[in-house]
């Protein structure tokens, strides 16, 4: 996929109708997953093109990975702030689907709808209800620093 | 999850029942997982009782995205040396079976047994036969220089 640095980053289709945007980080776009089954934060470089990690420069790979570990801190609050407390970190970068470059964060719990399967392709999807999206917006913004 | 960085690194015993040592990367134990279905590699940080990426330091994560990259070169040598051609890179830190931190890093292709779901919880794996195992080995060991 050649990466094409002149094009403007545009953010898929596929983002909006199942998750919410939280705002923007140095390198990614946050969205909240609207999936009330698990906490999940999932990131995109606003770098056009980019389908892989190698399609990112070095240092946006470093700067990926440390929102990553910022995004893990706020999927824990999501989780605290909804009742789906995490006892495990999942991080995905698949993009079978839609190709976008884009890495998911999800917390997971024993006994969760999946678990210990991965999350991706498994049931559907259980939107918020508006308090418990209140909730965990809040907590991911406060911890996203946003 | 307390790092101890007093502990030796233990590689965890549900490794070696299912894939083949690659060798040794500055970070990362790596790791050819012996599954003919896919090109498919994991990567094991030698830091004693890593289980999340947040128990690495930064500039350990640093060095693990950048072996996630070499080894994504050396999961496109597996392909093209066993005839699963790459279309697609899936990486992956899940852990919720085997909990010591390691990231699986998995070439796709449409068609192949989980597409376009995740590999990870589906069907049983095919292990390679000799020659197989022989050019994808080779193939891996040649990308990683090692």
């Amino acid at each position: 996929m050649p990466h094409a640095p002149w094009a403007m980053f545009e953010l898929h289709p596929a983002f909006p109708p199942t998750s919410h945007a939280l705002g923007e980080l140095p390198l990614c776009h946050v969205r909240l997953q609207d999936d009330a089954r698990y906490p999940w934060l999932v990131l995109i470089p606003r770098i056009a093109g980019a389908v892989e990690l190698e399609d990112l420069s070095g240092n946006d790979r470093a700067a990926l990975m440390e929102e990553v570990v910022l995004a893990s801190a706020a999927v824990r609050a999501v989780g605290a702030a909804t009742g789906r407390p995490v006892a495990k970190l999942n991080v995905g970068q698949l993009g079978n689907v839609t190709p976008q470059l884009h890495v998911h964060v999800v917390g997971r719990r024993a006994g969760d709808a999946a678990w210990p399967g991965p999350v991706w392709s498994m049931g559907t999807a259980e939107p918020y209800g508006d308090a418990m999206l209140a909730g965990a917006w809040a907590g991911a913004k406060a911890a996203l620093g946003l």
